[in-house]
């Protein structure tokens, strides 16, 4: 699994980056894959996966997000995806308390004092699992009636920094799950 | 996903518990399945399913450990087996922290101190993820050379509780994987 | 697998239903499900699934229906969609034998006396099985050329109730097919 | 999809027939079959793929059955073979009712009059879905308690001719199945 | 498989032919098949699948070319449809060969002299592998700095029995592998 | 895909090497691998995967082969195993070719002036794809009846040499395989 990890411009997301292959697309990267970037966020309702929040109307937005695109082609399947998902969740929070954070997950929403810290979706496309994770830098933006915090309000400033350390500890969570499940036998 | 708690009797697992229909042969559990219980541990080497600690001839033993045994039909993927694993291990650990209890996770080991609280394996039969996960109630049987910890020494005595308490947070979290991977319209 | 037999109001079916999470969508239903409701049938070309109704240019129309939306999140392949579409025809044709109407079914068609009760496809979505049955009420706005017959016709007079009676079927048949196949072992 | 129906010799039934390319290794066909053959049951235990049946110590007996051996390796899952079961078993009470017998089926049961005329299992090796189905010719040597009837009692005399036309029947029914899946665009 | 080489019209192939059942839509063949016909190539952007050339805004295009639309509908699995497209050129090559053309494959491209014969695609559709080839006939209307060369020019005059030869050695091979593929026992 | 050429000792193969995890169990390679080793030739009867070769009793001997174990975990699918080993022999041949032997394909068998090079089995275990390709070093040992050829009479003395000149193109043509199953996007 490739880690980009894009410093040198921001890059908005509005969906569109859940389709399958972007980090391909858009980077060259071939396979399996995290892109971590960072800019706004601003969901069109027709990129919208979670159906909950399209039969809500819900908005999709924050200014300024720590964004991860994941990507990985091995078995498209929805369980997966999902599984995946609260897994990196729980790394992340993991790593938030290595900078000292303390912080509650449910499911695949990270809240700091009860503060909504994290977006997050996974689907398949066709032929992978594909997974978006967006962190708040700072909370403007964000839609009305969400308590939401951010990075800079935990104290966490070298936004780069936590950019290289959350991409890296993702991407070998995933290269564990993946070798681990290569050295066991099969059961009766 | 049905919880088994067993209290009445003592099961000692020797690794036959990691075969496919297992809860539904001894308990009558029929689909997707936790069934937590206490007793020793020694695995049979014909048992043993993680091919690395067949290779270094490794023994599996304790004399007192809380058992989970997980069985689910959806998918019988090795990288779902070992996604799930880890995510179970990590949930575990946010269950330990409300305990008070400080963790750090390596994969799907739990450490207290740098010492080792459990053991884990994840893996397929042809028609299922299977996996068992064993923390250890007091350091007594262990192989010699690993430097282990226990529930009783950091203060959780009432074991039946924490079988109760951590099982349902297992279930609750397949549970919410398992919904949020249908509320999800794919990708293109 | 949940059912929902809608009654307060009529449903037309215009082929847009046999989209994946179509009940999720549209009635907040999680999962497998089947919706029951009436209504008439005028299908879109662009909706049209089966292709060889495309390549004959059929319509598929009538102005009174029984409909049935299946969806099963359990492993999206078109030989299950197509082998549990033949068994719920096959199901209600047993129903029907319940009311005394003596039907033949051939594959996924039901005929009464040589005259056609019913519609149906089946196919995939990339994350589910759906299928589409629709069973002629009164045979008014069929295409000309086809040799219909209706519910009423066979003295079925109260649709709410066999749309309760057959949806119930389906599902307990869904469920019966589900829980059969986690209680055998994998053979040799 | 192959038909064989061996009229030339008794084969009894062991269990053993439940393995895969079990129709290959004896018959040489190769590929999707249907095996009808006729002969005695009696199941051993370490063959038995039922595990209700197993853990309530049932035995599988009877003198003269006709049995259908299935094999289908387009894609070896419990859902679909435990789907497509039902389908067969469905298909055959038809076929009994243009004997002019009226049937109820139970999920994989058929019944007449109450009393029970066949047994059935569906599984999946790991290259197959694998079925048999046995249908009681005469009720002699059937277990104890079990209230059966067979095919001679209602009046079917010609077993070579049931034979032919039930495995006729039941191919027919798979190529249905089979092309349809073929036809189908897939949905959104 | 059925083979289909289309001898009395010219078709040309701008990219649309790689969308599922274009067999069935056009030519009524249901499930897996080679349609092998003959006319110009200009692939449509929004039809281009090789996310490369797409990247490289690459032209595909020839004046006059055989082509070869595969569809294998057994499992949508794009490694699968990578290694049988391989193993069709491989064999395009070998009958190449027999016309005393000396090739030299690399991946899924023909070389003769070290100038290109050949384009290729495979991917999947939801519902089964598509693979198109293409061999140039004459090199006229090829993007330059396409160093192309054409069947003619190898001294293959006969254009439809080459289409009649090739098509059939390529059905040839697939039956082949699926026939080994269902004859071999699985391994533990 | 790791490659490993045996080169400090002989292996005979038995058979048992077709088990899934061979080359972690005896070389500790982790996931999809080739492993090329030379030895003799003598497959237990247990241990044969070809049915046919049961069915007729077949020995499968040779004092001196080259042997090359794949094993490939992306996905355990019996046509895809089938695939892949056809495009494997393909490319040895080719290999051969550039050796100057002159060598005709059948399916999964390598032919020189009619007499046979080699011998291959392709199949699953529940976690994985396997192959066994073995080629005649020199032809003792060899089943009376076969007519057979060796490297050695063809002229190829370095058999170090060839192993791993064999072993690189297996290994890189896998690659090309997977990578090019990643760069494409699928189709409609």
């Amino acid at each position: 699994m490739e880690l980009l990890v894009v410093k040198d411009k921001c890059i908005d997301y509005d969906g569109s980056a859940i389709q399958s292959h972007w980090a391909y697309r858009n980077f060259g990267i071939l396979g399996n894959s995290i892109v971590v970037f960072r800019g706004g966020c601003d969901v069109n309702v027709e990129e919208m996966i979670d159906i909950e929040d399209l039969r809500q109307n819900k908005e999709i937005k924050s200014d300024d997000m720590v964004h991860y695109i994941v990507e990985v082609f091995d078995f498209p399947n929805v369980l997966l995806a999902s599984a995946l998902q609260k897994l990196f969740i729980a790394r992340l929070c993991e790593v938030l308390g290595e900078y000292g954070v303390k912080t509650s997950r449910k499911g695949d929403d990270i809240y700091v004092h009860g503060r909504k810290l994290s977006i997050s979706i996974a689907t398949v496309s066709p032929v992978s699992v594909k997974m978006h994770i967006g962190i708040n830098v700072e909370i403007k933006g964000i839609p009305e009636g969400v308590d939401a915090i951010g990075l800079k309000e935990l104290g966490i400033i070298d936004i780069e920094g936590f950019m290289e350390k959350t991409g890296k500890a993702l991407v070998e969570e995933f290269i564990k799950v993946k070798k681990d499940s290569m050295k066991v036998r099969w059961a009766q």
